[in-house]
């Protein structure tokens, strides 16, 4: 297939923009057009990350304003949320990939709440498709805008829909753990992220409410029928990648463990990035570092009635760019794999 | 005071041993007379533990039965469990502080059961003070035999007791995510504790059941009044120390998680190691890293009528070495504080 | 093109065979054909390293001997020393490409000095091309065995051989400090590599000579056309992968850093993996982790006369799996390219 | 003895300034009778610290105009350079340990070349003690004013001085090659002490020069009567604390590696905190973590007439918040471990 989708990638300085960046390096059908950072425009890639230090064939930051948009298939929206929508909403050419979470959730009122802001362009927000990409593959080839999943709505959303949409779990009293590596959190400066604060520390954060929670209570609730509420706690860990979710669940009468986590491998059977491990074996960040794979099981719990159901991806990958060039595939015609084959990286 | 305590490590090959020695090396009212390692004899502790290059004149390794036990007033246990009570059953001179798990739980079948082996001295092990210290100040000034909790069993029940006391939380339904450095996992040449392994990475580990489980059931039991079962589920992260609990619980009708807090807070007003954070403060290990102090603080959870505890230690310090040091400071009417005023390493 | 070379890896539990295995799985021209290790024969690779969890379609492990060599038209011996050097001798199909320190050295004393053992098979110690890519690229073609060099000798070369071809720097003198991350040391069940000692820690090792300093001698005096004798000390730093060198040396009359620099770029001017950085840049692991690029610099040194030359690679990947595919895509006739374009991974 | 030293501490929102803080708290006598901070005067340590969580009773931090002055025995400069000799030049009072770079150049030239700004005190340059405590202890009782040294000449000069001054080592091509964990660096908000830019990475920096260069230079000039020209790279090293340098020598005529270690040995007979290892072992900052030892020891070089010299330290502490304290030791007749006998922290 001799296809080349020309994309643009708006705010290439973030870790999402540039691990997007080096997946569509390797990827048979990309040509990266564009690149935009506007406070960094002017500066070759090179000089802004070291891993690209090989790369100064990379085209160089412009601001957004300087893309021309003639000829771009694709934008990929990798900026801070507000900046996003505003920005992407006054495109009318290529078709739009945001990973943002502008276009996540569907009620204004929601989002301004969570988000402290209005949104800029409350008219699109039910016209995007939600692109957790498992769940999206009809809409995907006709879709003008999608919204990327955040990174722990994509753990948790693949480890309870199966579940939920068999009505084997029960969308009450789901509590969920997540683990997340430091690159979740961006490469602003914030004491927080230093090395100093991450390296041999942990600590949970975001107890008093965190932004992926409307997010998972939203799509749960689309399949469950009736509003869900959720316990979600996340944890920094001293890593760079990688993000796990250990999820606790009620049974639906009848149901066991080992029959769910029989169901879950069903659903999945077909799909290339979703792996059910077998039997016992503990889903670990290691597994899939670097790459758009996920791996889930399930556990009975100590609890009679209830289980554990353990998640991990790579929160940049799978979480993040690798899941948007896996919905570009599907909206451009291609193997769903195009561009996402490399082999995750260990040690 | 002017008082000399004798004190002998049994397994101070090990990092309990290790970190037992280092407490003791500038604790104002302790000698260390005598330290072994059964396979390590004849060798100087500098030769085996970096941190004690500087400390060529600490006693030499010897084994166990080379040991003059005249003259020595307390005995530390820090050798593996059933190793431990058979050879610490057979002392009759000095006061025994066991840092293993053999005389933690009181019956013979749960440790049979959990351990994989008979008791090699089931007679004492209802005769030994469970030496959580916080909740055995009456009992220490007289015992002979001290049971030092587990690190998780530390963090949990520091974090559990008070509101399980009060009848303000159920013991049913406690839910229980634990994250380890891996430190609490030994020095022992396993594979899943290289390097290699271990960082840049997590997962949970002992999904079918940990050891730490029924002695947080067992003493959760005892003060509910009742058999009680939770849901625990530890983590390894990629860090050599600390601990970290977070834990949702149902809280009894009208209680809210204010209402714990305060509690808490009061139950724990005396206490010089547990501190019972600020309001919205999220407690981490960096907080206590290399002390033995606990950090501990309550928040409600979006799911109604629940709230989650977050508890952090330092796994070999208040979850070990430190606890049993404290304990002894009681043991021979010492100020509990005595040796471990040491602030904690930051960064 | 359509060609497939069916390859063997031997020794695919270690950590080469496994990037190996890695690189080889996205490679456009390559069937992974046999994957052996005696001591682990008869499991899935899912099982042994988790970054495979999801390729249960890997060929199983293998003892060596059942491997059906009729069809293989590479074998990857990845293989500790003297093991690897008496199974290779004995194939007579294959080509062969070592990654084990067997076909480094030219003189059968010197690997018995270093390498504590007589050399299985001296006779075929002359025969292997030394396989530093960038300085093989007329002998691969028709090579039938090749000796991949070591990590730090790969890092060494590629640094020092423009200068020292060219007349340029002394090889008197040289002194080369590296740093590198764990991986280096293997996977073996060894204390010095157990997270607890490695991380939050820095130390050099092989003070008293490292099997590495004669395979850099060897490969500077042919190019000098005299006997070299430098100093060299590794330091081992917590992390995987990455390997950097620091290097001290004497420039020749007249020569500056800057010229040096520029020879350097113009030597290297071709090379698809080796980067001389913009003047000023340093050289950083992080540039290169996961990926066969090599980024080099040099800086003029505060001791006139002298200047400083600083190598990274991945140790694992330039430094041994990924220039072991560089050398079979030249001897195999395809771009040296194929099978290693994917970009670093950072953070 | 019953002394108590009232301090206090300039700069308590940096490394150095919790570091002194860390080891004053447990310093039996001292006491913290004032911190300051101006950008967070009014905030608790607790607040901006973690490990001080459970220390609520730590002075809160003020303005330095805020302090009383009255009944300070000592204060310690924590403050960037230029602002520190600005402030402290002002004190009439109490007698100052400045850990900055301030007073650590005897020159008023060098140090506006090095530093970039004009010394804001230049007649107290000279009148500055520099405190490399072991070699300045007969004038450290009478000083006013003390010049604690960076944390790379501390160890490079801990490990060189022996040697020049017995003339067994040429001041001649020294060459310093040093590692170091990032709290060097400080708390800052730069781009390069994020966890995601330092994890799983090293890389060497300030290769153009760096400030300790002349400060070693200086050092080592006043010792051989010459004017001394070093190499010297540093590289930064993903761990918090630590510091390890690696120096290669030029022995004098019929100078041994054993015997350069020998003599050494005898020079730190009777230093508390320097320890030259036994034969062959190499020093490793794990051996040092939090404490303020310092390791060192010598090896031969594979160039003949030429030695290797180690040396490890805490950066923190011996090179720099526990140096100081060490410092104020003898200043106030003191032992000179006084608060200074924590074990180091492992692992």
């Amino acid at each position: 297939m001799s296809k080349t989708i020309r994309i643009a990638v708006l705010g290439a300085s973030g870790y999402t923009g540039a691990d997007l960046v080096r997946l569509a390096l390797t990827h048979p059908h990309v040509e990266i057009a564009a690149l935009s950072a506007n406070a960094k425009a002017g500066q070759p890639m090179a000089d802004i990350w070291p891993h690209f230090a090989a790369y100064p064939e990379l085209p160089p930051l412009v601001t957004a304003d300087e893309i021309d948009w003639a000829g771009i298939d694709v934008v990929f929206g990798c900026l801070p949320h507000a900046t996003s929508a505003a920005l992407l909403s006054g495109l009318s050419g290529p078709r739009i990939i945001d990973l943002s979470a502008d276009f996540r959730l569907d009620d204004a009122d929601s989002y301004a709440r969570w988000y402290g802001t209005a949104h800029p362009a409350p008219q699109l927000m039910t016209k995007a498709v939600y692109g957790l990409t498992e769940y999206a593959a009809e809409e995907l080839p006709d879709a003008r805008l999608v919204a990327c999943p955040g990174c722990y709505p994509t753990a948790a959303l693949l480890a309870l829909l199966p579940g939920v949409d068999a009505g084997m779990i029960s969308p009450e009293r789901i509590s969920i753990t997540a683990l997340s590596g430091v690159s979740g959190a961006g490469r602003g400066l914030k004491e927080a992220n230093l090395f100093g604060e991450v390296a041999e520390a942990v600590h949970p954060y975001g107890l008093s409410g965190h932004r992926h929670m409307p997010e998972i209570e939203q799509e749960l609730g689309k399949r469950a029928g009736r509003d869900v509420r959720i316990s979600f706690v996340p944890h920094l860990v001293p890593m760079n990648r990688g993000e796990l979710e250990t999820i606790t669940v009620d049974l639906a009468e009848g149901v066991t463990a080992e029959g769910l986590r029989t169901a879950m491998a069903q659903r999945y059977a077909g799909a290339p990035f979703v792996h059910v491990l077998p039997e016992g074996k503990a889903p670990a960040t290691r597994m899939v570092r670097g790459s758009n794979h996920a791996v889930i099981n399930v556990f009975p719990d100590r609890i009679a009635g209830r289980a554990i159901i353990v998640a991990a991806i790579d929160n940049l990958v799978k979480g993040s760019s690798g899941q948007a060039i896996q919905n570009m595939n599907l909206m451009f015609g291609l193997d769903q794999t195009a561009g996402l084959t490399q082999a995750p990286l260990f040690p």
